[in-house]
Parts: C-alpha cells; structure tokens; sequence
C-alpha cells in the first residue's frame, strides 16, 4: 500500500470540482509514490458542501478553514477561494506546515504574493499555483520544442484569451458563480483571471517580461451588485490589451477580452523563432500548430500534430493515438506532477515564486493601464 | 445512500480500463439512481490482473469467468474479452439473470449475435453493446437535430474510419495487445472492429441498409503469429469499402482501412439531407460541422459548433462552455444513460438486439466482398 | 514579334469565358513562342455571340463551326459546345488539319472517343482536353511529389466531387445553361461532368484502373425539359459512386453528387501511401495537405503547404507568396503549356488519347452501375 | 464603341504588373462605360520598360514622368513608384488636369499627403489610391454586414499583417526589388507598407481612431545597401505593434512585422461585435467567417462562407459557386469600381482624402513608439 498523501480542500466550485477529479484520476493514470486521499472538504455553507464532499468521497466536511489547517490528518490544503482569501489562508496554513495548492491567480496584487511567498518558504512547505493550462499535453510540448532549440531566438510572443459571457447588461456582479466579476473578491477583471494564465505561459516558455504597457476597459460601467442587491459600479477590467518586451529581446502582444462574441474561452498563443514557430489554441487543446523552415521548400507548411501519441508529454498514461483528451485533464497532470515533485525532491512548478513573477506582471499591468506609460514589472 | 449497482469486471485491456475509468467517473457528474461499485475484475493471468485490479479499486478478483458469472453479489456482467469469447460469455451469464454489457461487435458473425440476443431477450436480461460513439456529445447532437428534422429527405450517408498503424510489415498478429489481427480471435479486421462503429452510428442516425456492395483487401498477405512464434496467413482484412443504399432511399459510402499514413483513428460521418447537412470527426470530437441552406444567402456557411455549452448534450455535467472532453467521456454517458435506462425502464441502447443489426450488416459486407455482389443484410 | 497562333473558339459559354480569358492572360504571364490570337467566336445564336466576340476582343466571328474549320487563318479549334457535338467537331477538324482543344469529357462514350483519336492521329494534329485541374498549382505539386517517390507504395487512393445545385425539383433541364442536366446533350450526369475529372486526375496520379463497381441514381425523376417545355423523365445521374482497383494494386473509392449540400464545387482527393499522404480540396484550391510519416515523430503533422511560392509549379508566373490565384488560372496554364509543347515536341497532357482512358473509364462505370458488377475499362 | 480611358503607368515593378493586369481584365469581367487603354508606361530603365510594355500591350513607352503627364492623350496618371515620388508626381500631374492613381501608402507622412490632397481637391481631378484589399469580395462582404447593423455595437477590432521574409540578415536593403527596406524610399517599414493596409480597412469598417500607442523595433541594425554597396543602419521598423480606441469606443490590437516564421502575408483581422463577428484572412482570401449570437444556440457556431456566390460581392461577375478567386482580382474590382465612379458622379474609395486619414495614424504611430505615449491621430 501506498503512503496517503490528505488532502484538505477550501471551497467546492468549479475550481473544487476540477481539483477533485484531478486528486481521483491521478493515481489511476500515473504510477504515483503517494495515494491521495481527499481527506475534508471545507466551506462555510453546509448543504451544498456537504452534496459535493458526497460526490467526490471527502471522508469528512469542515465550515472553518482554521480548524482545517491545523489538523494532523491533513497533509495538503487546497485553496479553491475567492482571490481575496488567498493570502491569509495560504499563509496561516504555511504556518502550520501543511503543503499548499493555491488557485490562480496567486493573490490580489503583488505586496500579497510576496507575503505569500515568504511565508511558504520560510516554512519550507511545498507549494504550487493551479496555472494548469502548462501541462496541456500540446502546451507542454510547446515547451519541450523550445527547450530543445528549434525554435532559435525568438522574435514574438502572442496570446489573447477571449471570451463571450458578460457582454449582456443583465448579468449582475458578485456572490456565487460571479465573484470573478466582484473587484472586492476578484481584484481585477481579466487582468487577473485570463490574462495571468496566458502570462505564466509566458515568462515559462520565453522568459521574463522587461516592461509593459497596457490598455483596459470596462464597457458596463454598473451591474446588480448580488450581495447588496443595487446597481453598483463595476470595479473590474472587461478588456485588457498590453504590448510588451521580453529581457530576450522579441516583442509581446497579449490581449483579453469577456466581449469577443462567437469565442468561449480562447486562449491562444503563437510563438515566431528564427527557425520555427508554434500555434496552439485552447479551443482544439489537442493540437499543436508548428511550422519548421527547415523543412524542404516545396513541402513547407503549418503541421497540425495531433497531440495524442504515447512519446507525446503525459499521453502515454491514456488511451491511444488519435483519442483526445480535454480539459480536465491538465489538473490531474499536475497532481501527478506535485505528488513526484515531492519524491524526487525537484518541486513541481509554477511554485509560489513563480506566480509571483506573473503576478508583478499583472501589477505593472494595471498600473500603466492606470498612468498610461510603460512600466516595467518589480521582479 | 445509494442502492449498489455490482460491476464484474472480465478482461484488463484498453477496454477494461475505459470502462473501469466510465464506472468510477459516472455517479460523480451524473445524478444517478445507483451508485456503481467495481466489484470484481476477472481474468486468467494473475499478476496483470491483480495490477489492474490494485489501479482501479476492484474489490476483488476473480480468474474464472464461469464462477464469476455465478455470483451473487454481481449484478452486472462487463465482457471486455477479445470477440471470440464474447457469446458463450453472454449467453451463460444471461441464463445466470446478469445484465450483460458487451464490447463490440457483439459477435464473430450473425448467427452467434442472434443466439446472444435469444439469450438475454428468454431471461430478460438488461442489456447493452458498447458503441461508445453515439454518446461523444457531437454526434448525439447529430441526432438530436435529424431527429428534429432539421436535415429533411436524406441524401447521402458517407463514413470512413481511417487509420495507419499496421503499416509495417514487421508488426506481428496475435496475442496480447494485437488480438485484433488474428482472424481467429477478431472474426474480420477492420470490418468489425472500424466499420462496425460507422455502421451502428449509421443505423442509429439514418435507419437500416437495404443492400450493401463491399471490397476487401489484406496488404499484407503473411505476419509473425504471437501465439505460434512462426509466420502464417493473415485471415483479417486490411481495409474494406463498401457502397450501400438504405431503406430511405439515401446512398451510402463507407470506407475503413489501417494503411491510411497520417490518420491515426479518424472516424468521420457526413450526412447530406434536401435542408441541412453535418458532419463529424474522431480527430477534433468536440465540434460538429453544420451548414444550414435556409441560413441568409450571404451569410451561408459551414457552421463550426463547439460542442461544449451547457445546452449540449451531456455538457451540462462537465465543465463550462469552450472547456472540451474527451474520448474516454463517451463511456461515461453510457454507463450514466445505462443506470438510468435501469431506473426508467427504457433501456439504453444499443442493446443486443440493435447491435444485431449491425452484426447482419458485417456479415453481408464480407459475403458481398467475397462473391463480389450486392447483399442484403438479413435483418 | 512572336508567330500567332490563331483560336477559332467554337461556343460562348462558362467555358467559352474560361478559355478566352486563357488566351489572353498566357501571354502576359509566360514567356511562350506565339502570341495567342483570338481570331473567331463562332456559334448559331448571333446576338450573345457578336456581344461575346466584343467582350473578349474577337477578331470576327462565325455562324457556321463546318466553315469555321476550313478557314486558313485559324490554327487551333477549341471545342467549347455541350458533349454530343465534340465528336463531329473534332474530326472534321482533324481532316482539316487543325490542332484541336476540346472541352471534357473527350465524348458521349468510349466508341466516339476512339473515332477522335483516330482522327487527330491520323492527321497528327496536336490536341488536348481541357481537364484543368491537373493545373493548380496544389495538384501539380501533388504530381511533382508522387513522381520524385516521396509517398512510396501507394495503397489508397479516393476522390470525391459534390454539388448541391439541383436539389430543388424546380428546376428545370435543358437547354442554354442547362445542357449538363439533359441526357441527350451531355451523355451522363454527374459521371461525365465530375467524375470525369476526379478520374482524370487519378489516372495521372495513380495510373490505370483495373476494374470498377459503380451505382448510381437519379433522385428527382422527371423535371420539365427546356426544349419542349414539358415535363419529361430525367436521362441523367444525379449521384454516383464507385469502387475500384487501380493496376497498382491500391484501391480506390470516388464519388459525386449534386445533392450534396452545403458543397458548392467541392473536389477532394487524398491519396495514402506507405511514407507519405496527400490531400486537395478544390474550395482551397491554392492549399495542398501533405502528411511525411519521416517526419520526427513528435512533430509529426498534416503540413498545410500554401502552395503560393516562387518554386511551386507555375507559382512563378505570378505573384509573391501568400497571395493566392484562383480557378480560371488552371486555363491559362494549360494554355501555356499547350503552346511550350507545341514548341518543344512534347504534346502537353491529357491529349486525346489520354482523355480516351477517361472515357473508357466512364463507360465501365455505367456499364457496372446497369449490370451491378464489377467492370474491367476497356484500354 | 466605348469611350477610351487612356492610362499612363509609372514605374513597372510588381505593382506596376498588377495594375496591368486589371486595367485589361476589368473590361472583360464588368460592363463598363470606359474602354480602359493602356496608352503609355514610363520608367527611366528602357530595356525592362520595353519588355515590360511588350508584354502588357501598352502603346508606346516614355522615359520622363514629366513630359507624360502633360501628354493630352493620356487620361489617367497611374503612380506605382516608391513612396518617395508619390507626392512630387500626384501634385505635379495635378496641376495637369489628370486623373490619379496613386499606390499606397499616399505618401511619406502626413504633410505630405495633405498637400497632395489639397492639389487634387483644388483642380477637381479624380483620384483614388490603391488600397486594393478593401475590394478582396470577402472584405467587402464584412463591409456590407456591418452596414446592414448585423454586429451591433463593436467592442474590438484585431488586425494583424504578419509577413517571413527578412529574418535572413544576409538580405540587403534598398533597389530595384527591396526599396520597401530603405528607409529614404519608403519612409518607414512595415507600418507604412503592411499597417497601412490594416489601417485603411479598419477606418473603413469600424470609423476613425482616437488615439494609438506603439511600439516599433528593428530586429537586423545594420544591412548592406544595395545602391551603395556599402554596409548601413537599416532605417525602417522590421516589426510594429499598437494599442488603440477607435471613436466609436471599441478598442484596437494591430501588429505587423516581417519576422513571423511561417506567414508569408498574413494579413487578418476580426471584429467583435454586441450580436455577431467577423474574421478575415488573406492566405485564404476567398473565406469569411462569421459568427452569429442570434443563432439557435445548439447549433451556433463560426460559419465558414466561401465567398463564392452570385449575390456576394463582385463575385456574379466570375465563375460558378464554389470557384475561387484570386489576389490580382481585387485591383481590377477597383479599376472597375473607379471608372464606375467617373460615370456616377460618386467617387470610388478610397480618395486621397480618405487614404490622409491612415496617413494620420501612421504619422501618429511613429511618433508614438518615439515618445512612449498615446497620440492622437491629427485628422
């Protein structure tokens, strides 16, 4: 028998529902040294809590997150909240010694991430943020095809991440299912939410950012506020567009949107190289676009690699060659990942540290949305 | 608490873990009537087995399927064999009052198939063939919108199922893994294992095939025989094509083969009716093509529709729009439309007695090569 | 100042247009050894023709095609009428001596098509028909890869050409426009007018065909007749569809409809071989699919190769890369070529004698389709 | 017989060849109420002025643009010059009572352009300048659907001018061929010569920009200089990015450059709008896709309209559905269009006047990437 490896898990929404899956599927698909175990599942509402612990298998529920993280039997907290809770979470159960999975984005702004970060090493706690769309089999390819040089220096990066779902004036702000539009419990709109996964992707696959400006709108400018039950002004960011160099020397053009009607969740990103340049697309997450000029004249085109075969990254743990995964399947692969960062001592990232880098993007972000000039990111 | 519903579990291949994965994921995205329960996974080669069985949560194992068929505390049968076994297996369990669940073709030929049906039809048996395609949720949408008539009077029915991993001559046939080759345990090559799915989805979608007019070919004439060690006589049929009416009056062309460079398992169907047509593909399973002649002359096009809103069939239970599924998901909607079809008392299909139809069909294909002429599947 | 070579251009039609744009665009874009003369329009109906003469810059024009060809100031006579005039045509104007271009197919049938190569045989007249798609750029390439090996052992071959242009049973057949829909004009439907492209590209492609096994039908059964006004049987095939086995021991499957919805003129091949896989498709004409099993494997990918470069086939001639040509330029290619092989000796393809191996192919196709056998083309 | 319009072509470059062809096409494909002459080329290099004349059917030829534009006999001044000559010519030819033509962009900066608009404006003459992609049948196609108020409100507008081909710091700059390189002939490098195209179509579409933020770079500092021989500072931008708001309140992502490995002149842009969206992409030019909200959601998706019909624009004028159309028919939409616009009385698009406005945004570009902030376009 393997040793369980607890798991205490903060919220139950959509993000809990995709984690407990993920802690599930893990070790059914990967020869893992730990077995997972979901352990509590803690929220304050008891009915739907205890409807998703059921669900899921939680051996047991929890309504106060700091009873939680003080508990012996419980070897990693989850944190699925709300941004604004993050940081005091993170850092009290840091100090209590647990392993920490955060929700990205890693907090409200940059002085928080970095209270988070040094509380969590400080403490020397395991630690990693849910940017998941890293181990998108594609994604992840991307990166190996980058490490291995074929791509040569780089001279752009781009990504846009567009979605469709808050262009009716109707939707109201805040509460259950709609915090993300909530500046209180959010801190930003797009910026933080969409854009800081593109960002991550980013300074993974091309380095860090030198200096940022940035564009932002809000095209609602009032909503229903769900908690208070008024039509208050909306605080968030709708659109955000920023162009961007890299310390590499290529240039940057990120954009994100919720009003790009016919795009769902389209996050996309294309890499030009000296050499070779990649494309993929959230929408057909099981493709990766590349293009090597090296290749013969004639027969010179885009390849669509349909990522499915087993020397593919992870694609080996499912089915066969042509079978597509999805979505959810990023989570498990990085719950396979933490849990043999932990054995083989080289943690899993993006740890605390790394989103802290994206956050300082996200910060210089806002603030030359907000003075209208270039700013470069506190690394 | 849920009643259990006991799943025996007989063979450990790809199969078995495509199901074993569908039992486990079904009662977390579904709200079911029963809770399923892996019970006992059965199979002679102990080691293999006992992995299996540690991997996916069996509670036992079991090395004789005709005592596992006798248990009582087993209320479903999973034949997840290669197709030779598959109708002494169904038709014991069947006199043993299990619901039986079969993996397809249901049979080496027609006349097993009609024994089978026979069999669970006398004990009254639930009873389900596992073409797990219908429930990829694109192509239960195809249904949904012939079923509501938006195609009119058919026309065409086109379906391939293409693949390119046998290649080299220096595969082998037989054994473990490469079953499917060997005529012996196969009954036909890509016949009953490819254009069985197109031919279900077929019936299904656009009702029975009146005559069929078939090609077949083996490439390659002799493999290295895994169970012999020596080379011999490949008896599976390497590629197939056959043209076909239906009873609708529409045309059909199938194609199956697995000398196709480049398509690693590209299962594509496109219907053409007097109002609409859609089409659909293995490789990108999330989207279904559809073009609409009564859409605004101008505006008329090729609609790609990214099959993941919560208004598409079975999405509801997954993610949010634009986040897709993928392969293995189909099996879960057929172990939730099962469990519910026990509950309503509507059966899920397809059940034997539909999969006969195909298996009339399979058998009139190779007759039709064989004497080169149009059969008549006998229905 | 280059040697004219004088057109007599029989018909004014869709092809009439084609071709006259040919004439005058091959001298612009190639380098070629005479300067091509539109020296007569000829046909019976006088006011669409004279207007058609003056669009085009007609030098004069003709009632009467017998005249026409006796006429010592025209060269060549392209043959632009509906297909039961070609024959009568053709070999008149090989017992004048003319060099003859025919539209496709080469005639109404097999026995009228060996009588038109022996005619311009006889006379050693150059001659050609216009199966332009051998052309495109895309298809070229396609040529130019098969020919240097690059596919190896081909193993399938399929091809389809679907249209949706006579669904409605409005409309009528017979008749200016409508020639192609009247049996006694056009000989067959779908198989004269499409098929017989898709088979003249494969025999190019792929070599002779061994046998084939067709079926065909005719959905709407009576539509009113132009000609006489009344409502009479349709002669014509609507659909049709074949198997086949190609000499080289590939097999093939084609196609064509015109109630194929939502395709307005889409032909489609793909040829599979052991290395290597090529796709076309005629509403991206200018892009070619190309699949190299050598590829490294991670990278591996159908290669969308815009075939607009300095060293694709003729892309030369035009433009810079990126910006794509369209349909009417496969005409003035073959234009150019006819003019180079008359220069250099080597007839440009398909003469008369090639077009013959089409035909035959279209006769074993009907014949199949009547008899439900299979039918070796008579060559 | 139709009036003659007499034309003067100066300069016989790739421009230079493109016109030609659509002067002598535009007759051919479109009723006309001017016969369109090719009267004179001029260019100071005799022998490939001659072969260029030659070929194209010009009449005579002439060696100084000043004596052309005084010759009585000749109608219309086409200027296919660098950049750097524009000006000079257009006011000159001006004063002389000609008709201009004038290749994009207008000229060197704004001060330039607007004397140039006030010469023509002064005199009255007809002029237009050559953004030809408006007139690819496709863009005009997004054109009529955002008149018809299909969009609804616009949120975003995206474009992109992607090109690959001087990541090579082998290539010289400047010369017959690679003037777009030298700074001193084309005043800037890809935002004059690619933006410019994007800016002209999204002013068109979407109405005039607020304010723009850029960013430049030139990748390669330093490249040989063909007309000196000499290694020198390479002047021009290799790649520019910028931010903007339209008017309208929508906000802009344009970016161009040379350096994008794989896109050979990728040009693309979409539009968000409230109900529906538009994408364009010339490497399949003859495509638009579209996006409708107002769909059946089911069945909502991006519609793919191959552009070929008989009601889409220009396109009744060509072949059948389904048959494409090419790059080289935009200028002869325009030729048409502009000499439709002599005999209406309503000028073709767009004029001078028009083309100043993306003058503006390219002056307000430069000097945004200069001084790090946001300018204003001074229209």
């Amino acid at each position: 028998m393997k040793k369980p490896l607890n798991v205490g898990m903060i919220g139950y929404g959509f993000m809990g529902r995709a984690h407990s899956n993920a802690y599930r599927q893990a070790n059914r698909f990967f020869d893992l040294p730990y077995e997972l175990v979901l352990k509590v599942a803690c929220a304050r509402q008891k009915e739907p809590l205890q409807a998703f612990a059921e669900r899921w298998g939680y051996e047991s529920t929890a309504s106060d997150w700091r009873a939680l993280i003080e508990r012996k039997d419980v070897d990693v907290i989850d944190i699925c909240t709300p941004n604004h809770l993050h940081a005091e979470i993170a850092i009290a159960a840091a100090a209590q010694g647990k392993m920490i999975l955060c929700e990205k984005p890693l907090a409200m702004n940059g002085a928080e991430g970095r209270r988070m970060v040094e509380a969590v090493e400080k403490t020397g706690v395991a630690n990693m943020v849910w940017y998941n769309y890293r181990r998108v089999p594609a994604v992840t390819l991307a990166k190996k095809l980058i490490d291995e040089g074929k791509l040569g220096k780089i001279f752009h990066y781009r990504a846009k991440f567009l979605q469709d779902w808050t262009i009716s004036p109707e939707l109201p702000q805040g509460g259950a299912g709609l915090w993300r539009l909530d500046v209180q419990a959010a801190g930003s709109g797009v910026t933080g939410d969409l854009l800081a996964h593109c960002i991550d992707t980013a300074l993974w696959l091309n380095g860090d950012l030198a200096s940022v400006n940035a564009m932002t709108e809000t095209f609602i400018k009032e909503r229903k506020h769900n908690l208070t039950g008024k039509v208050e002004k909306v605080g968030i960011d709708d659109a955000c567009a920023f162009l961007a160099r890299f310390k590499n020397g290529s240039l940057a053009n990120f954009e994100s949107t919720r009003y790009a009607r016919g795009h769902k969740a389209l996050y996309t990103f294309e890499i030009n190289g000296e050499h070779a340049s990649i494309a993929w697309d959230l929408h057909d997450l099981h493709r990766l676009q590349y293009f090597d000029h090296r290749d013969e004249g004639q027969v010179r085109g885009w390849r669509s690699i349909h990522v499915t075969d087993g020397d593919h990254p992870y694609m080996g743990h499912w089915w066969v060659p042509g079978l597509q995964i999805g979505y959810e399947h990023s989570f498990t692969h990085q719950v396979a990942d933490f849990v043999q960062g932990l054995a083989s001592g080289k943690p899993a990232e993006p740890t605390f540290r790394d989103a802290l880098r994206t956050q300082a993007v996200l910060d210089a972000i806002l603030q030359s949305a907000a003075t209208q000039r270039w700013v470069a990111p506190e690394m």
